[in-house]
């Protein structure tokens, strides 16, 4: 290692590489405050650079963590005291906005909030939108294929990417910089490393998709009988407004109980509907936008698929509603409480979600599980309170939530990835098969498992 | 080859298995009458007979070649005399039409009409079309990643596959069936498939995306004067009309004046401008749609984005319009002539055609360059007339065309692929890494090089 880290210095120079004295106490990642550790800090400031950073940690055969803004949900990113991190941070330039094609060329270090005020300077817009928009990066964006918000209207970071530049194991530079919608010459190579996690190459810079900006939103918080109901309210808002659908947004009805509590959220709506739900329209043509929305509410009304309706009156009124499903501390505040981030076919998430909370009911008898989900995207989030403290109950809960998935064609990670915490659990979403494909393609790509090993496919597959 | 013939008849039937005496005199493809050749042509009706074909023609190392419809357009899919071809037109089947997720499951043999069609029955809508419809399948637009007509508003096949089930040259069966627009466990094994045109996989099955219905439609034809007033009316087009723009078809002032001449289509705008245009917007509130349109136009009219417009009164008036771009027999009349399919940033697009055609026309004094394309895709297609007959020609007009791409990062396949056609332009469009990435890839997934053996990355490739 110390070979290494002096051939490191002289190649990229003092001020890229820092050790653990100069990196000092930092917490591992915005989820776990204990103290980061890494051998090595890298702090390449081009392509070129982190370029012959990987091609001296292979022939060293020492392990490389990338890290962008260290937001992941899934530990994919965490580096251990044996192993060299190399940030992006440093590489983060806004290379060129280009208004005709709308595409925007960016380093992979560029913070998502920064590359979504750029772009909206020109006018522009970059649909990916998540709760960690100032903190993470583009490349982290692409490595972990982000969801977030707009999934619904724009679909995943998958979609929103053009082109690639990618470094691989050995330092091969991978210039895939495409910036065309349409080009079938050859495999497209983009994307083996998109949601990859970076187990099979380091994304240097992206050519991503920009769309015009919105000018019309309407919003409406309404109630459900049943989730029956809720399947007839989506395909209605699919058929009527079309690509302007833009959040459809499920609470079950005691997720929506607890977070409207006394002393939490005022509750815009009666308490005691099985189902709630935000449905959200976004356009570009503000009046016609907004009688298509109030249209399909009186239809829904008047058909009986919903109970009933809020429309809020004003920005206060709407961030209110939005408050009510995005800030859940209420359910939180009773710890431990385990969150996951699943996905399944809708007209199984009914059943699906009985089974959950019957077998938390089981295990622990003043146990919860409250959900709620972006019923689209075929994503829920559930939230699961023992409300005890035992040994392995996150274990138990985690196979509570995981094993019945398996039956339905469901996914363990909607959106978070498989990083190091959920790969036990891969095998329920992936068959045999699936997964020593993508073995072939580590074992093709990192013949010596140097790029994040352990991520995905789990520490005990290796070279 | 004789052993190989007995043990496909022993494991899938004699009537799955054809000679070359049975499936007699037919044509090589929609686009060559020259006879159809292979040793061996075999129809399988399940995955599990596609894996058991796959995995005996390893055994025996016999070259594969998976065919669909047989309509592609660069020879991907033809097949030789001592090869064995495998056609999916026995596996068909419209499996689940799932209306709540906007599914539907189909075999890779399914004809895309019969399943346009199928989902329409349903009031659901599969948005890629593409002229071949009535014979090319799902399997086909799969793995050549097909364009089509509907690129702009809904993307390519790439864009529009969930899942895929995919049998790999020894014959095991990758069932990557997700159903769900968020999945992120693990690598996305799908798009390996996607557009590799066979080479990897052969593709049984699919879950594909899809939309609600349009029920609004507004056409214009307009004329503009130059190419920056195109690229402002694009911007204009995209920023007004949104997800609704479904057409944004620009006609070079030459191939507008050949198809109007005299004895071809009436001119439905004067035939003095340097550029033409077709805008078309779809959507589902035909009032408030047909609105924004025409305050688009007149908008255009009023800052002299467009110089002129004509609206279609009538369903077949509409066709008309459309026949000045679709129907190109006044540009084929005269042979040889050479059609291409690339793309390139907008902004280049216009200096890219002048190369093209003073390169044209310094070779052939008679010689034309006529150009449209799907501009808001980055995607033109070009009609290389020599005007003469001479040796090399075709492989000199080839070099016109493609050379100059790769000072513009274009591609040399937008939306045809490269089949056994294009390999020996690849380069133009790829750089030595990524190439050799793809070989790799190749290498990794068929190591016998038994799959579409040349298509895609050359015949100078072997295992």
């Amino acid at each position: 290692m110390e070979k290494l880290e002096s051939a490191l210095r002289q190649s990229l120079g003092d001020d890229r590489v820092y050790t653990p004295e100069q990196f000092g106490k930092r917490a591992t990642s915005y989820w776990d405050s204990s103290p980061y550790q890494a051998r090595l800090l890298l702090q390449p400031r081009s392509t070129a650079e982190v370029s012959r950073a990987l091609a001296l940690c292979l022939e060293h055969r020492v392990e490389v963590v990338t890290q962008g803004g260290l937001t992941g949900c899934a530990r994919g990113a965490d580096s251990r005291a044996d192993q060299v991190a190399i940030s992006l941070q440093r590489m983060r330039t806004i290379e060129e906005i280009d208004p005709i094609a709308c595409t925007v060329t960016v380093q992979a270090g560029a913070v998502l909030q920064e590359v979504q005020e750029a772009v909206a300077a020109q006018g522009l817009y970059f649909p990916l939108d998540l709760g960690a928009r100032g903190s993470c990066t583009i490349g982290g964006n692409v490595a972990t294929n982000a969801g977030g918000t707009n999934v619904i209207r724009h679909g995943m970071m998958r979609e929103l990417v053009l082109g690639l530049e990618v470094v691989l194991a050995d330092g091969t530079i991978i210039p895939a910089m495409n910036s065309m919608l349409k080009n079938n010459a050859g495999y497209d190579l983009k994307h083996l490393f998109i949601g990859s996690e970076g187990t099979l190459g380091v994304v240097t810079r992206a050519v991503l998709r920009l769309r015009p900006a919105p000018c019309s939103r309407d919003t409406a918080m309404v109630a459900v009988q049943g989730f029956g109901d809720i399947c007839q309210l989506l395909s209605m808002a699919q058929s009527r407004l079309d690509a302007r659908l833009s959040a459809f947004e499920v609470m079950w009805g005691d997720y929506y109980r607890t977070v409207t509590e006394p002393g939490w959220h005022r509750p815009p709506l009666d308490r005691d509907y099985p189902f709630y739900a935000i449905v959200e329209s976004r356009g570009v043509d503000p009046g016609p936008d907004h009688s298509s929305f109030m249209n399909l509410l009186e239809e829904l009304l008047g058909t009986g698929v919903i109970a009933d309706a809020v429309i809020p009156k004003s920005e206060s009124e709407r961030e209110s509603l939005w408050a009510v499903r995005e800030d859940f501390d209420a359910v939180t505040a009773r710890q431990p409480t385990y969150l996951y981030d699943v996905s399944l076919p809708i007209r199984h998430m009914a059943q699906y979600v009985e089974r959950v909370q019957s077998a938390v009911r089981a295990s622990w008898p003043g146990g919860t599980c409250l959900v709620f989900g972006h019923i689209g995207d075929g994503n829920l989030h559930l939230f699961v309170t023992p409300g005890a403290v035992g040994e392995g109950q996150h274990e138990l809960s985690d196979r509570h939530v995981y094993t019945p998935l398996g039956d339905y064609g469901g996914s363990v990670s909607a959106e978070h990835g498989i990083g190091r915490e959920k790969t036990p659990w891969l095998s329920v979403s992936r068959s045999p098969a699936e997964v020593e494909l993508m073995r072939l393609l580590k074992r093709s790509l990192d013949p010596h498992n140097t790029l994040n090993p352990g991520v995905v496919l789990g520490d005990g597959f290796g070279a």
